[in-house]
């Protein structure tokens, strides 16, 4: 029986079509290895390729200069080839973290073929990997453990103000299902510009760090609702009509006062659909980049709505927009922060890298709600406008909720 | 304001690190383009290489020699540079399917670039499109279209059996989650060997298949239970602890009764959890390969269970295996077989393409029940052993149930 089994093994691995083609790609080759040191050797099968190289934020950055200005992008190294044709590459000890890279084969950026695990962010996909040393450490919070799991859906609500049936992303803690009469405290979680109903719960590993907070005993069992911002579309690239598009960092309504206007759609479905604390006490909402902008808004123009609030590398702009929403949703922003504040919120909390070309922005900000006594927690990170500075932010500002 | 954003989006795809770096790959490119006659034109950006070829099952076969046999792969057909070193190919009008492709690089396989559609398939990714040339084909049935969409979870359930959390995909249909007082008949839905909780759901595009058919009124509203069938594993690769190992063909523990005799923790926990009728003539169970081996046996096992069984290119195996649990779940089949068929099940279905490795043993199986006079329908494809006949087989089975 043994031996059936590992012939049909066989035949169906032969079976997955061209998949399987005995091409170059992949078969048999462990990349990347996370070695016991924390190095990580990274391996490419290419016997005829003339250089290969990587790429990946684990390597040191360099400047790029470009029309929009200079960014630190992080160094191409050169791999060497063995005399099987493979190419191997061995990193420096990393820091626990989520790593992204790509292989430069003869100048085209490729993929690793032995590595299944690949996050898209907006329009391009890359592989990752994840280095942990000890439990409660970043990469140990992005990754699976053995703790009890929440559940993830992907839900279809009712927006009657934008006239569509729209998706969004619903983490429900660990005990949820089986606990039929408590009630949770609900997370608002936002994306950024380009992102979508998908981008917390892949790129910001959300369900893997609340997973891991609520096991240590650091964060409140919580649900967390991440929706779609893009008030043009129902869902994710690929996920609504229209077929498999090239997903857009650009959207028509954004931030335009559409999103914020239509939030209250959002907690009422979540309101009506989960067992919630339905109070100001229990509502947060936080969100990176335009999804910061997002929540700033949001919390202000409800400001009996959100007890905790979090900016996240926010896109804080001047609201004097012709043709958007001025006359509800942004007009007289200090007007609405006297209002919010004086309502005394528990959490105000602001957080963003030193590099972030948003940063002068959100100085400027705290400069205003410093000049008017306002409350705030500020944390402020290296680095830029990433999603390694959003994953932390996360971390942080999850443990401060609903306590 | 407008102007404002169009800089910061240009910024952020500046800022998505080295994703975006000014290398060649997919900038500006359109690929897979679906013409409006259904040909499909892919292209690749690669101005230094000197061979970029296209292999795809949209393309005719050719005999691959193997040490397992002889098997039917497309064919690599060759792309035409631009003078601006874009490779281009455009194939014959295609007929409504999922189709998968690679691009070949000077022998090196790599993902489309320009496109973020991929599935992975056990070990391997690889990029997808879809064709449809009207509504109800099955392009379309494959697709997201405009009607309700039903709720897609992760779960994660208590087997004490297994003694292990583990975690399935559930499919809610539209309407379940505003409807407190219908209850919903359910489908189990198995893969096969080297897939797990995941693979119905990416690659068998159960939730459109099932979206789709519903809204056109052919399907009733069902719940989809999607468990993992490895017992050896809590979850999918990357979903389980242990960090983002390769996806495994073979798992300890296949087919040896244990996941069978499990069965009905799946069952308990759906029964607990979500309003379904739970009788057997609610309840349908069927699988592809490993997953049809396992529907044949768990209806077997548990005759009063399932009034509809689905085997799907079924693995089905003699059943004298050393070390299995043949005293229990395998032994005696064809008594198991007399009492199931006795208490006359509503559909016995056997769905096998004619180029199979199963096939004899799906026609020496369906011997066995013409001898004895069992019932059972039979839907014959051409091709093997395919995602693509498997999508074929679900949207076949899923109209006749619970009727």
């Amino acid at each position: 029986m043994k031996k059936i089994f590992t012939i049909t093994a066989s035949l169906l691995l032969c079976l997955s079509a061209f998949a399987q083609q005995a091409l170059f790609g992949g078969a048999g080759i462990k990349s990347p290895e996370i070695n016991p040191d924390n190095t990580v050797t990274f391996r490419f099968a290419a016997p005829k390729a003339i250089k290969v190289q990587i790429t990946g934020d684990f390597l040191p950055t360099t400047k790029m200069e470009t029309k929009y200005g200079t960014f630190d992008v992080p160094v191409v190294a050169d791999m060497k080839q063995d005399d099987k044709g493979v190419w191997e590459y061995t990193s420096d000890t990393l820091a626990p973290e989520l790593y992204m890279y790509s292989f430069i084969v003869d100048e085209i950026k490729v993929k690793d073929p032995s590595n299944v695990y690949m996050i898209r962010d907006v329009n391009s996909v890359t592989n990752v990997f994840i280095v942990s040393k000890e439990k409660g450490d970043r990469g140990y919070l992005y990754g699976v453990n053995e703790v009890p799991h929440g559940m993830v859906s992907r839900v279809w609500y009712d927006s009657p103000s934008l006239k569509m049936k729209r998706r969004m992303t619903v983490y429900t803690p660990p005990g949820y299902e089986d606990n039929a009469r408590h009630k949770y405290p609900v997370l608002y979680l936002l994306h950024g510009m380009g992102g979508d109903e998908e981008a917390w719960i892949s790129l910001g590993r959300a369900s893997q760090i609340l997973d891991n907070l609520i096991a240590e005993g650091k964060a409140e069992p919580m649900i967390v609702v991440m929706p779609n911002g893009n008030v043009d579309e129902e869902a994710a690239a690929g996920e609504k009509p229209g077929g498999f598009a090239q997903p857009s960092m650009q959207h028509e309504g954004m931030m335009d006062g559409t999103f914020e206007r239509s939030f209250p759609d959002i907690v009422k479905y979540v309101e009506n659909h989960y067992r919630v604390i339905a109070k100001k006490s229990s509502r947060a909402i936080c969100g990176l980049s335009m999804g910061g902008f997002h929540s700033l808004h949001i919390s202000s123009y409800y400001p009996d709505m959100f007890d905790y609030v979090g900016l996240f590398s926010a896109a804080i702009m001047p609201n004097e927009s012709p043709g958007a929403d001025t006359s509800a949703v942004y007009k007289n922003l200090d007007e609405k922060l006297k209002v919010q504040f004086s309502k005394k919120p528990k959490l105000y909390w602001i957080g963003i890298g030193n590099a972030d070309f948003l940063y002068k922005a959100n100085a400027d900000y705290r400069k205003k709600l410093d000049s008017t006594g306002y409350k705030y927690t500020y944390f402020e990170t290296g680095e830029g406008h990433l999603w390694k500075n959003w994953r932390i932010y996360l971390s942080k500002f999850v443990p401060s909720l609903f306590k």
